[in-house]
Formats: C-alpha cells, structure tokens, sequence
C-alpha cells in the first residue's frame, strides 16, 4: 500500500502510541483458544484528553457502545483510556451492559481515573454470554505491560479476520509546535457505509476542544470511513474514537480557524489511509478497488454513486476474476438511489499498469481485452466515472468478493 | 421443491403454453457458441391479450425495457407475442433501440400482428454491439417451430447462469369456467429487491382487463418478485409481464370482485412459487433461504426486515457453512431503515429437521449446536423472527453465498 503524499505532513511510525503522553500495551486473556493472538488491549494517557466519537447507526447496537456513548455524553467528551476486546462482541447478551461497565471499572481501579473517562469497546461473535473473569484476571498484567511500544501489541488484539495490522500517524506543526495524531483500526468484515464503520482508535497531542474534534470527525468520517464498503453489513458495534491531550503545547483549537484546518487535515489523511488499509484488507480481498465519481450534480450523489459500485457484489467478483465486465458497473451506476442521468457518462478502468476506456457518453466502446487484462492484473484498481454533470468529486473503497470471503464467513465462529 | 398446496388450485404441467391459446419455441440462433443451448425464443398467442407488466427500477435500462414499456404505453396493455434473447442485454450499446424494434418488427412481419403486441425482452452482457442478422436468420425457423409443446425450448432460450428451467402453472375456475395461468422466469444473479426482478412471463386464459391485469400484478409483485435477492445487484433488464387471452369464457374481470380475488390468487401462487424456484437456484446456490417476519408494526417493516436477512453476505455464507451464527441475523434486522424495537423479538432457525430456538426478548439464548447442526444440513432454510410489537407478516426469499457464486461471477464474460 502505497500512502498518498500531503504538503507538511511527515508519516511517522508508533499508531496510536505516536503522540506524546500515550502508552499501550495488548495480551492474550483467554478468549481466543490461540495464546499467541492478543485479544485485549489497553491505551491509555498521562493526562485527560479531549475526546469525540461516531458510533454504529445499527439499531443493534453492542453494550459497550451503549457505555462509552453514556460515559463521553456524561462528562462532556473527556477520556483517558481506551479498552477493547476481540473474540465476542459483547452485544445482543443478557449481561452486556454489566460486563462493559465491569470492563471499565477494572481500568478506573487499576489506573486510579474515572470511571467514566474509559472508552470500551468490543468485537468478535454477537449474542454469546460473557464473563469478567478473564479480564479480571489478565487486567494487572496489562496496565503493567503499557509502554511506548505497546501499540502494536495493541493493534494485534483489535484484529480479527484482518490479515495485517493498520496503523497510520503523521507528524505536523501547529503555531510552530510539532504535534502528532496516530491511530489504529481493525476491519474486515460486517463493514458498510453510513456509520462509524469498524473499530478505530486515534490519538493526538494537539491541543483541540472535544466540541471541535466533534466536528473535524463528522466531517472526515463522511468522505473517509463511510465511503468503504466490504460486505453490505453494518456491524453493531463500529465506534471512530479521537482523543486529543494538548501535550503539543499549541495554543488550544476552539473555533474552525487555520489551525484548525491543519488537524482537520491531518485527520483525513490518517483516517483515509486506514479506509483504504480496511479496504484492502477486507476479507478475503485479494484486490483493492477504488471508485472516483467526477463531475456529479451533487457531492451526496457522488459519494452514493461511488459507494454503490464499490458495492457491487457482481462487479467486486469480476475484479477477482480480472474480467473487465464494465457492464455491471453501469447497472451499479443505473440502481443507486439518486437524481442524475446516464447518457452522457463516461468509465475508465486503471490501474499502474494504465487507462482503458470502455464508456463514452453512455454506451460502450470497444476496447483491447489485452489492455484491460493488464490494468486489472493490478492489486489497486480503479474505476474513474465521469459524469459530465456538475463539479462533484467524490471517492469510495472496497475490495474484491473472493473464495476466501466465503470461506472465512462460512465458518466464523469456529 | 415441494409446492405450497393452495385449496381449490392444482398445479399443472405446460409453464407459458398451459394456458388455452398460446405457442412457444427456442432454439439456437448463434449468440451462444454452445449450440445445445437455446438463446432466442418466441412465445405467440392465437388472439390479441390484454396485458401489463412492471419493469426494473435501474435507471440504465436496456432497449427491450424501453421498446417494450413503449408498446404497452401505446397500446392501452395489448400484446400478442414475446420475443427473447439471452447472452446479450441489448444494453448500453450505441444501436439498442434499432436491434429491440427490429426484434419485434421480425415477429410483427412473421405473424402478421401489430409491431406494437409484440413484447420483446433480452438479457446477458451489457455494453456490446448487438447484429440483427442472427434473429433475421432465425425468425422463420423460430416461428415454424411454435408448438404448445414449445415452452420447454423457450424456457431454455431464457436461461443464463440458471441450472434448472422455472416453470409453474395452475388451473382453476371462475364461473364454472376451467382457467388456467402459467409462466416462466429466469434467475440467477443481478437479482435484488425493489423492481419487478429478473425475466418473467406469465400467461393465461383467463377474461380479464389490462387494468385489472396491472392492479394484480403490482399487489402480487410486491409480496414476491420484489421480496427476493440473490446478490443485491438490481439488474437494468428485469421485467414481469402478464398476458391473458379470455379464451377460457369466463366473465371479463373489470372490477375487484370476486373473481378478481381467485385470478389474484392463481397469479400469487404461480409467482410465489417462481420466486422461491429463484432463489433456490441463485447464482451458486446450495440452500434456499426463506425468512418469515411476524407480528411487526407494519407491512413495510416486516417486509424490509425480512429482506435485509435474507440480503445479509455474512448470514448468506453462514448458512452455506451450516454455521448458525444468528448474531449475523440480529446485526441485519439492527440495521433495516425502519421504526422499530429490537429488545422484544425472537427468533428460530428452523428446517424440515427441526426447529431451534436462538434468541428470546432481544438476548440470545442457549441452544444445543449439534440440534442447529441437523436443521441447517437441509436445503431449505426458514429463519423465522416474531417482532412481537404488531400484527404484519412478510416473507423473504434468497440464498447463500458459496464459492460458486463467486467462481460463476468471476468470469461470466467468457
């Protein structure tokens, strides 16, 4: 995965651990069966943070949802620590909410904060009764084990079916202060847009209001997280986590001014890398499909338009099979739900390897199968539409439907 | 697939020419290089039917949509032929509405019938050029060939990925007249909810308005063909249209009496029993997936419910792998766009073999795994939900998601 290159902003390794005042740690507390996978991490920071979420817009929604929304709602969007599990949800069982709150007590006890300032968060098979025992049991060792390195340890725990961890930060400079924002995700499966997709933690130590990284994250999440799509399902327990401890020592963000900008920026680029990380590592995916729409009658149809091809379950196959079937992107075109016309689009697919045409003003134009077999030998593919209508640009990620998609879903629980 | 009995209908053999009056025939007109397989067919009726039909709600629709919504429009609802091809959508291809009038205009001048009766549907690849010169060549054959016998050759000439021929007819009678309706479909992919989905034609005898023809089937369509999904793509060709000639003597139909309920009736079970044919043989099919919403606060509700279950690509590849993992069925429920409360309902997976309770009151509940291992080894999956919150039932049909899904998908071109 190549990361895309921003004027004054430097990627920097360390995740979520990357900013100044932050420590992490992950270990295996017994819930997955393979005792060299994490399954519960901590982060935690010196100091309290501002803090903002997004969460689900599933009507099911986990406990540990439930909980960090009443804990950051309560105080005003402040947060210290972070504590997340993988293996069970957490969600749809008789003692959630019990197990959630139970979670964060033993962080507030153990870190000697409020309960309240801990963020919880959980994934993995929903419906299945819990026990606090487990994270009783490994808490110690867990906030003994937290360290500057501890973010990969961490990023292992959130992972599931995810093949490869995914970490982005970058570093930047706020009224000649070096600030850093990092985080972490974990995907790959039960992802769709219109919600707070997946699980994703990220930190800062720009000095920035909870009201304004309220704002900078619903902004970013629409043209970032929201424009992926793995599998059409939205999961119950999505959260987009962002504290922020003002170590950067930059004067404190309060309105949408310049320096504002600055961290709004660097929350794209951190967040639309991720999307694309997610993307690309959907499960199964053997390929990452991008979709730019140009030149649409609105921005909304142009994110709808973009997601709905990324979407395709006919197209994402073709793109597995390298089939330059352009056909059913047209019909992904044709059924989104939006105001525009067809007959004056025109459809590239590209890739490092080149550009083919293959529709101009609506109908199809011969192109060289050889060509198009070459551009979609490529594990980065993308699809330009070009509407011819408007001045929207809109992009959206998702990846290829594979064997092995079926394959991991056929037997997830196991 | 065992058919619902219904009391005072018994199913008959015949498909489109069960009915009086009607002649069908396929063959292989050179589209498909496999000359075993038909790719061009004709249905024709002795007199002039009233007829309607509803169309795909995909805004790239293909000529033969246009051309044939065009005749009917004109027309008031008559029609006297079906012309259909399958290997190519005549869609998005710079010369579509030229090949779809010419298409009709060969049977037109055939038959000696107006251009505008005859309704013409195509499916396959979209984007490529068509020639008129394999129907031209073949129209004379093709008609010659008509035969009430024909209706196994043109089911042929309409299927695509679909590995059995959809057929069901009934007869019935109406003021001691013995009538009878019947059609055909083709399935298997590009198939989802919310248009009159995939390729349709029924025929009857029946005497009968285009008005009434048009009110029943929109009532029906929206409880059938359109609670179906095989992959979420809605394609840019679907079409469902009916035809009915009066041959059988009855009273002319005109308003929504009594008789009108007996036709509606015959056209739910013949439609009911096509749409479940369907998505049994979805693209890569292994198991039918019915899904049963009830006591939800509205018809709307249980309908969109239900299909967001049967829609979900994670529970698709649960059920192939005989994993009950009904966490996945709660997570599509919680994600409908519909008013409703999700701590009440329950929900049972069930089969020929058994039935196995999950959730109860919103939580899951302990079940034994080997039962729900004896119940998900049959073919025909029921997922049954009580919303427990008002009193609508709605059914879903579809399928699970397999390698072959995605194997017939990655390569459909070729």
């Amino acid at each position: 995965m190549k990361l895309d290159q921003f004027d004054g902003y430097k990627y920097i390794d360390g995740g979520v651990t990357a900013s100044a005042g932050y420590t992490a740690n992950g270990l295996n507390c017994g819930l997955n069966p393979d005792k060299n996978k994490n399954d519960l991490g901590l982060v935690y920071c010196e100091k309290t943070c501002n803090a903002a979420a997004v969460y689900t817009t599933n009507k099911v929604k986990g406990a540990p949802i439930i909980v960090t929304k009443k804990h950051l709602d309560a105080n005003g969007g402040k947060a210290r620590a972070i504590i997340v599990n993988s293996k069970n949800a957490n969600t749809m069982n008789a003692n959630g909410i019990e197990i959630a709150d139970g979670m964060c007590k033993l962080v507030a006890d153990g870190m000697n904060i409020p309960e309240d300032e801990v963020i919880v968060a959980s994934t993995g098979v929903i419906g299945e009764v819990m026990s606090i025992d487990p994270f009783k049991n490994s808490i110690d060792e867990l906030i003994k084990g937290l360290s500057v390195d501890g973010h990969t340890r961490v990023t292992n725990a959130i992972m599931t079916t995810d093949t490869v961890p995914k970490e982005v930060a970058v570093e930047f400079t706020l009224g000649g202060k070096t600030c850093h924002l990092g985080g972490m995700a974990k995907g790959s499966g039960m992802i769709n847009p219109n919600m707070a997709t997946t699980l994703n933690f990220i930190t800062s130590d720009v000095a920035i209001s909870s009201e304004m990284i309220a704002k900078a994250l619903s902004d970013i999440v629409k043209v970032t997280y929201n424009c992926l799509t793995i599998d059409g399902d939205t999961s119950t327990n999505d959260m987009v986590s962002v504290m922020a401890n003002g170590l950067a020592g930059n004067d404190e963000i309060t309105s949408a001014d310049e320096d504002y900008e600055t961290f709004k920026q660097a929350l794209y680029i951190v967040m639309s890398q991720m999307t694309r990380m997610l993307a690309k590592d959907g499960e199964g995916a053997t390929k990452l499909i991008e979709c730019e729409v140009k030149k649409a009658p609105s921005l909304d149809t142009a994110i709808k338009i973009a997601k709905s091809v990324v979407g395709s379950s006919l197209f994402k196959c073709a793109i597995f099979g390298e089939d330059a079937n352009w056909g059913r992107i047209a019909c992904a075109i044709g059924y989104t739900d939006a105001d525009f016309s067809i007959d004056v689009i025109d459809c590239d697919l590209a890739s490092d390897a080149g550009v083919v045409p293959v529709c101009r003003d609506g109908f199809g134009v011969p192109f060289s199968e050889e060509e198009a077999a070459k551009v979609l030998k490529e594990d980065e593919i993308k699809v330009i539409i070009t509407m011819n209508q408007g001045e929207y640009d809109a992009k959206a990620w998702g990846c290829d439907l594979t064997y092995d998609y079926v394959k991991i879903n056929g037997d997830y629980r196991s």
